[in-house]
């Protein structure tokens, strides 16, 4: 075993205390990853705060550089700039990974901590840390032309909004919404417009539509105001609904045109919805999790095309604890990454 | 004003009495059509038994002849045979209705019985009658080469299920499920079926599996067992939810494949189900109901050649209470059809 430094969550609502971990010795696919960034995730946080599975080191985007390779290792060498998602392994055999879509594995896939290591069944601990040991598989190359910094929360945050779009055909002639602009709400903005779709961006707050415009919103509409949603309706193809607070997706419902479709990312604990208001209009609710494989690939690719990253804030990884409070505050434009090479 | 002989609902849980009602004078685009054959819906049920909405007329699902046009009538004349389904009139200029969808007319559409006209502002009644006037937008020829009687139902029932079978591409290479074999759920086997797709039908009761072949079902899962929805995981293209109890959806989202569709026609009133289970493979659920002129036109064209009608019990019109009872304890294969013509 191999020994490194991490943010560590020995109990819940304790602060993250920087602790000595373990990591496995590299096995022949295996990658070694000198963490330089990780983003914050509200799943970071719903992690830390839950009893019971501690002591946790969260963590589940983050960028770096090879420092080892396994014998077998062939798609990366020492100094290779590389990302990682949330899954960093999965059965490989089942009808979801031979699709390509390793995150839904029927086995369920790794993550990448709070995971059961597939080969030692111990759990996984995340990328709040100094060190990283993952197969080779599930490691990608960072794009050169990207800040690593700003890359690191299209691994979780990306992938999450970027597969429905391309799910649902988000392109020119259609018209998308996107409900909340957080981590995943901020980048499905950016990346609906420039897959050329007219993009609408739904917030509770008035004061963000400058900021959404910016980030590629042609029309933004409170969604507090009733009068403004119902102009909306029956005219969206497509919604992402990233809002994390449990809300009614009736006015969404409403708002798709017919054959739409409301794909809910946020707030899974509530689905509430008026049964009538997916019936009139023949329309879908959906949800989705993060990417496969060749998704995540295709995502990056597209990004490094179109020079599209996360708008972060950098702080020291020391100042974790600070990063998790304004988290909770949503008090963040639009994500937190950590720098990792101070710890 | 002209008068008829209708099954009424004077008040709610007491049974249909024969009556005379009135019928509006013919508009320069109405038909009169001389109703030999009304199918015998789960919603007549329903509408019988709500309070509030007496003297009722049930009946939205019939078949009969041209005995009368209004001047301006084009695509009718006397003798011809007709039907006529649940909706007879819409705004005609809304999204919806400019699509060919007037069953979501944003105006909502006017229905058969228990609706308002959009001229006079009287209360629709519908096809428990000798006599229906309507105007021949919403009026359809009769197949010639198919049973009157079973075609009453794919009016209301058919309609119902051809939609979302079109709408998900059922077809060759589909696996497509269906929930319930009632009224809609015989009718969308018989679809599923003739479209191309394999067809695996979800019943409750082990005996139907026979019946269930016949129509043309691949095979028969039976929803109670445990180990046999468990070994359906992860297969499904589409499931057409036809069961009219309420129940939970969880089952059949697991059963749905990567991208697949449950789309839920009978249980409307509880949308129970894990979202995880959406979560876990992009899954969608949806609804539906009813359809548009070109879809039930469509839909009678394909019946036409293929063949196919719904399998009815006719029963003679003074027998409807029976028929209610009956349908109450779903003690039908698979449609009543009341013969009007001996009321």
């Amino acid at each position: 075993m191999r020994k490194t430094t991490a943010l560590t969550a020995t109990a819940a609502n304790q602060p993250l205390a920087v602790e000595t971990i373990q990591r496995r010795d590299l096995r022949s696919n295996d990658v070694a990853i000198d963490v330089t960034f990780c983003g914050v995730c509200h799943s970071d946080l719903n992690e830390i705060h839950r009893p019971g599975n501690k002591p946790l080191v969260a963590g589940h985007e983050f960028v770096g550089t090879v420092t080892e390779t396994g014998p077998d290792v062939t798609r990366f060498r020492l100094g290779d700039s590389v990302a990682v998602g949330n899954i960093v392994d999965s059965c490989g055999s089942c009808t979801m990974c031979t699709a390509g879509q390793e995150n839904y594995c029927e086995q369920f896939p790794t993550l990448t901590y709070g995971g059961t290591d597939r080969i030692d069944g111990s759990t996984t601990q995340g990328g709040f840390a100094r060190e990283y040991i993952a197969t080779e598989k599930f490691v990608y190359p960072l794009p050169e032309n990207l800040d690593p910094a700003g890359v690191a929360p299209l691994m979780c945050a990306g992938i999450t909004v970027w597969e429905p779009l391309v799910r649902w055909n988000a392109g020119p002639g259609m018209t998308v919404g996107i409900v909340g602009l957080g981590g995943l709400g901020h980048l499905a903005v950016k990346f609906a417009h420039a897959l050329g779709a007219h993009v609408v961006l739904f917030t509770t707050s008035r004061e963000k539509a400058s900021g959404a415009k910016q980030l590629g919103a042609d029309e933004v509409v409170v969604s507090k105001d009733p009068a403004a949603m119902q102009a909306q309706s029956n005219r969206f193809d497509l919604i992402l609904d990233t809002a994390s607070a449990p809300h009614d997706l009736t006015p969404y419902l409403r708002a798709l045109g017919l054959d739409g479709t409301l794909c809910a990312l946020g707030a899974l604990g509530s689905m509430e919805f008026d049964p009538l208001a997916l019936l009139i209009g023949r329309k879908s609710i959906a949800s989705a999790g993060s990417g496969g494989i060749a998704g995540t690939q295709a995502m990056l690719d597209f990004c490094s095309r179109h020079g599209i990253t996360a708008d972060v804030e950098v702080l020291p990884a020391r100042d974790v604890n600070t990063a998790l409070a304004r988290l909770e505050l949503n008090d963040v434009r639009f994500r937190f990454a950590l720098d990792m090479k101070e710890l």
